[in-house]
C-alpha cells in the first residue's frame, strides 16, 4: 500500500504507478477538481468516461458543507460521491487562507470565519487530520501555511511554521489507509525552497507536495523552484505540484520530475466558455463560430467533439443552457487527462523529450496565467 | 412512411408503432421537451440512456435563437443537436400566445414581440411550416390559437381561426419526410370540441393533436374533453395530448386513448429541487433528508437512484451544484418514460386496466396542478 513503483524515465522525467487503496494510479497524472464532493457538472460517470483516474475534493468546503462528520457517517467521500478510483483532499489551509472572511494565524493554527455564513471556526493541525480522516481519501495534504511569494520575512516564518505543522500531522495520523503527504513551502527563495525540501523529505511521508506555487509569481520563478527542489526529493516517492496548472504547466512540470497536478482550470474556463484547442484558449461564444460546423478540435477524441458542432455549442451558451458548461467541461478535462496519457506513454517509450516542442506548441496560448484562479 | 400500426388495445387505451424518418416510436409515448434544442442539463446521451425515444423542441424559441435557417444550413434539429431519434416541434402558437411581450392577433396570424430583446416579429400559418421545415423534424404542428378555456366567446373564434390555419398549413407544407398533425381546440365546450374533432378529422392530417388542454381547466373538464373528442378520431392515426402532464394525467390520457404525450413538468420541476416519488413529490432540499442513504426511489433502475443517496442529493442542493439539476432530470423523466414502457407492454399483455389503480396509488401526489407550466 502507497508503494510507488517507477516504470520507467526520460532526464527527470517519471513515469511510475502509486497503490492506493481505490486502485493503481499511473502517473503522471492530472486530477480534476471537485471542490464540494462533484467535478462541477459532471456525473462521475462522465468523468471516469472522459479518462479521469484521481479527483481532488477540498477539505475547506466539505468541512462547512454538509460537514466532514456526515460524509464519514454516509460511509466516506468515496461512497458520498461514487467515485470509485482514488481520492485526494487538501488540508484545508490554502482555502482558509484565501477564501475565509477574516483569519488570525497563530502556531497552534487558523481562526477564520467562513465564505458562506461567517460563522467562526479553527482549524489546526490536529483538526485538518481528523476532518481528512473523516473524509477518507486515498491521499491526504499535512495543514500548511502558505505564504505570498513577495514576502521574504513572511515566507520564512510561514515555512517554519509548516514544518512544526508537519509533524504534528504525522503524529496526529490515525488511519492506515490513507497516505498522508509532507507539503514544501519557502515561496520563491531558493535556499527556503533547500531547507524545505531537505525538511520534508526527511519525514516518513509517503509522497512529497510542492506548495506555494502558481500563487502570483512568475512562470520563470516557478520554474527555478522546482529545479531547487525535485533533485533534492527521494526518487521513489510521489511529487504532488499542487493547483498546477496550464497543459504547458504541466509539461513543464513533468520534465522537471512532477507526478501529480491538480487544477481548476478545466472546469472553471469550461464555465467561462473557452475550451483548450490547439489555436489556443477558444471562446465558444465568439459570434464567429454562429456558423461553425468543426468540432471544437477536430483531433480530439472527448464526447464533445465527437458529438458537437461550435455552432451548436455556441448556441447553447447564448441560450444560457447549463448543457454548455458540461460539455466544455468534459473536452477541458479531457484534453489534459488525455495528454497526460500522451505524456505517460511517452516517457515509456523514450519519446517524451523530443515530444516536448510539438505539446508546446500545440498548447501554446491556453494559458493565461493571471486568469488561473486557483480554488473554485 | 408515417403509417401508424395499432398493435393492441385494451378498453380505449392503445398501443402502437409510428413509422417515422428517424425510427419506429413505440407508443403510448413520452416526449421530454428539449425548448432550445436541449434536454435541460442533459446531454443527448443521457436522455437516451434513460430510455427516451421522442423529444420536442419549440420553435417559437429555435426561430428567435439561434435562428431556424442557421439550424438548417446545419443540416437540421437532428445534426445539431445530435438527437438521432424522432423530433417533434411545436407551431410556435402557443408560446407566442403565453410568452412574448405584446402579441396582435388577426385572421392572418400574429405579431408579436421577442421576449428576448423586444424585437417585432409575424407568425402565419405558412411561416410556421417554413420554420418546421427548416427545423426538420419529424413530426410538425399546424399553427394554432389556443384560447383561455373559461371565454366561451373567444374560444368559438379561436376554434375557427384554429381550422383554416390547418387548411393554410396543409397547403403551405411541402417536405415529405415531416407529418404534420392537425391540432383541435374548443375549449371546455363539448360541442366545439366535437366540432373541431371531426373538422381536423376530416383533413388529410397523419396524426392529431388535442391542443388547449392543460392551461388551466380542472382535471375533471380535461377528461371530460378527451371523453368527447377521442371515441370521434379515426383508430389509424396517432393522438397527441399537447403539454401533458403528470403520471396520473397520462395514465388517464392513455385510458381515453391518447397515444403521445409532452411536459416539461420532469426537468422544470428537477431544477426546483424536486423528484417523483412513490410517496408524492420530495423536496430533496428538505432537511429531513440530510442523512437519509436511500435513493430517491428504492424501485427506480435510473443512473440517479441507482447511484446516490439522498443525502448527496441534498448537499448538492444546499452547495448550489449544478449537477443536483441534472440527476433529479434523469430521475424524473426515466420516471415518465418507464411508466409508459410499462403501460406499454400492460395494454399488449392486457393487464392495463387491473395495473391502473396501483400506479394511480403509486405516483398520487405527484401532480400539484397548478404548479405545472407549460413552457420552460
Amino acid at each position: 500500500m502507497f508503494e510507488f513503483d517507477l516504470t520507467a524515465s526520460q532526464g527527470r522525467a517519471r513515469a511510475g504507478i502509486f497503490h492506493t487503496p481505490h486502485g493503481d494510479l499511473e502517473t503522471p497524472v492530472f486530477a480534476p477538481v471537485g471542490t464540494q464532493a462533484t467535478v462541477k457538472t459532471l456525473t462521475p460517470a462522465q468523468v471516469m468516461e472522459l479518462g479521469a483516474t484521481l479527483v481532488l475534493a477540498n477539505t475547506y468546503h466539505l468541512y462547512l458543507r454538509p460537514g466532514d462528520e456526515l460524509v464519514s457517517e454516509l460511509g466516506g467521500l468515496h461512497e458520498f460521491m461514487q467515485w470509485r478510483s482514488p481520492i485526494l483532499t487538501d488540508s484545508g489551509g490554502f482555502q482558509v487562507f484565501s477564501l475565509a472572511k477574516t483569519r488570525k494565524i497563530d502556531d497552534e493554527g487558523v481562526t477564520f470565519k467562513s465564505h458562506i455564513d461567517g460563522s467562526t471556526h479553527r482549524f489546526t493541525p490536529e483538526k485538518s487530520i481528523r476532518i481528512q480522516e473523516n473524509l477518507g481519501a486515498d491521499i491526504i495534504m499535512a495543514f500548511d501555511e502558505c505564504s505570498d511569494p513577495n514576502d521574504p520575512g513572511y515566507t520564512r516564518v510561514a515555512m517554519e511554521r509548516t514544518h512544526s505543522w508537519a509533524d504534528r500531522c504525522l503524529a496526529a495520523k490515525r488511519r492506515e489507509d490513507q497516505a498522508l503527504f509532507g507539503i514544501i513551502q519557502g515561496g520563491i527563495d531558493p535556499e527556503l525552497r533547500t531547507v524545505s525540501a531537505q525538511f520534508i523529505s526527511s519525514r516518513p511521508f509517503p509522497g512529497i507536495a510542492i506548495g506555494g506555487l502558481s500563487v502570483g509569481e512568475t512562470k520563470d520563478e516557478m520554474q527555478a523552484m522546482l529545479d531547487v527542489v525535485t533533485p533534492l526529493l527521494p526518487a521513489d516517492k510521489p511529487r504532488y505540484l499542487m493547483g498546477v496548472g496550464t497543459p504547458e504547466d504541466v509539461i513543464d512540470g513533468v520534465k522537471r520530475g512532477v507526478d501529480i497536478f491538480d487544477c481548476v482550470l478545466p472546469t472553471r474556463l469550461a464555465r467561462h466558455n473557452a475550451a483548450f484547442s490547439p489555436g489556443g484558449r477558444m471562446n465558444l461564444m465568439n459570434a464567429s463560430f454562429a456558423h461553425d460546423q468543426h468540432p471544437i478540435d477536430e483531433s480530439c477524441q472527448c464526447y464533445t467533439c465527437r458529438t458537437f458542432s461550435r455552432a451548436y455549442l455556441r448556441h447553447l451558451i447564448v441560450a444560457k443552457e447549463m448543457l454548455a458548461g458540461s460539455l466544455l467541461s468534459i473536452h477541458n478535462l479531457y484534453t489534459m487527462v488525455n495528454l497526460m496519457k500522451e505524456i505517460r506513454l511517452s516517457i515509456r517509450d523514450g519519446s517524451f523529450k523530443e515530444k516536448i516542442p510539438t505539446w508546446m506548441e500545440r498548447w501554446h496560448g491556453n494559458a493565461d496565467r493571471s486568469k488561473i484562479i486557483v480554488s473554485e
